[in-house]
């Protein structure tokens, strides 16, 4: 009975994407552990980039600079 | 100092019936733990369907399948 | 299909008591949005006194100082 | 490679703001623990005040009995 | 830079076991959302069975349960 | 009213050094969004090294590497 809980940054995954990394983690807990997909719970949470850090710096300023390093 | 965090889809919960379940396991902590109500936290956090999973899918499609099933 | 994360202090809470906590928040969540019990989860971390912090102050020092200012 | 996952009500918090947490906190477990902010991620969600509870009653009222008593 | 919890039972699993949980996520978010595995974190948290709830009961006690459905 | 969870490596660090997260974090919320510390909760998780992962391999592996790499 595996909880899963997946952050990712509001980028725009779709609800087919989405659907896949339901189904990729419930398979890989099966497949490692044998666990039982019927109560295994997969929550995706999409954050904000302006609600995310690394390196100390928001990922919309990363986002920026990359793309600024680019052009 | 108990902290609790709730999940639950995103499916129309009113304002009231958070408060119910903010009252209700607050109150639960204070019957069987003892624990003050002053420190204790409640988040709720409502989730989209398309980003919660069981059974390796998301509950869109088991919403749908429902309803399918019962007309 | 509600996920409940119940975080408490580890001070000595008994396996009877946890039971009490899971069955009582399945029960409420039932009772006030209608959630079916089967597909309910509860996890219930203890966390140590030297770990958790409210006021700026972990509950180790919070502890002695109330014991102390009992006797 | 520290996590923090930082909550607050969604009660208007700047983006300026938010960088300071990030920023903020990735000092700190630079400074006591010496964790490399390359690898430190940080999150901040922000709750609507019906969805936080604290001593049993939700944040939107708690905050109009808050104005009502200053007025 | 995804952010990947996954809580299970603590009922015996392995390193090794633990090991194929963390690269088999990290591939998983490489493949369908093109995330790059030097910043995918995954935390894996082993709950004890006293502490997890499912249908209102704790898992020691459906363990004990199956085993005695069992014999 | 924020809670935040620190969550870092079961490497060693002291109740000193826990309490100085604690008291930092609080004191950074204070300053940042005027949050009140009497009701500023954190909670600190130390994870086991085989339980977390970065980069597709766990901590420990990783922590081996790099003393290896150095001797």
């Amino acid at each position: 009975m595996p909880f899963v809980n997946i952050r990712i940054t509001n980028e725009g995954a779709t609800a087919e994407q989405k659907q896949e990394l339901i189904q990729g983690v419930t398979d890989l807990l099966q497949r490692v552990l044998n666990k039982n997909p019927a109560t295994t719970f997969v929550i995706i949470d999409e954050v904000e980039t302006d609600n995310w850090g690394i390196g100390g710096q928001n990922v919309t300023t990363l986002r920026q600079r990359a793309a600024a390093a680019k052009s």
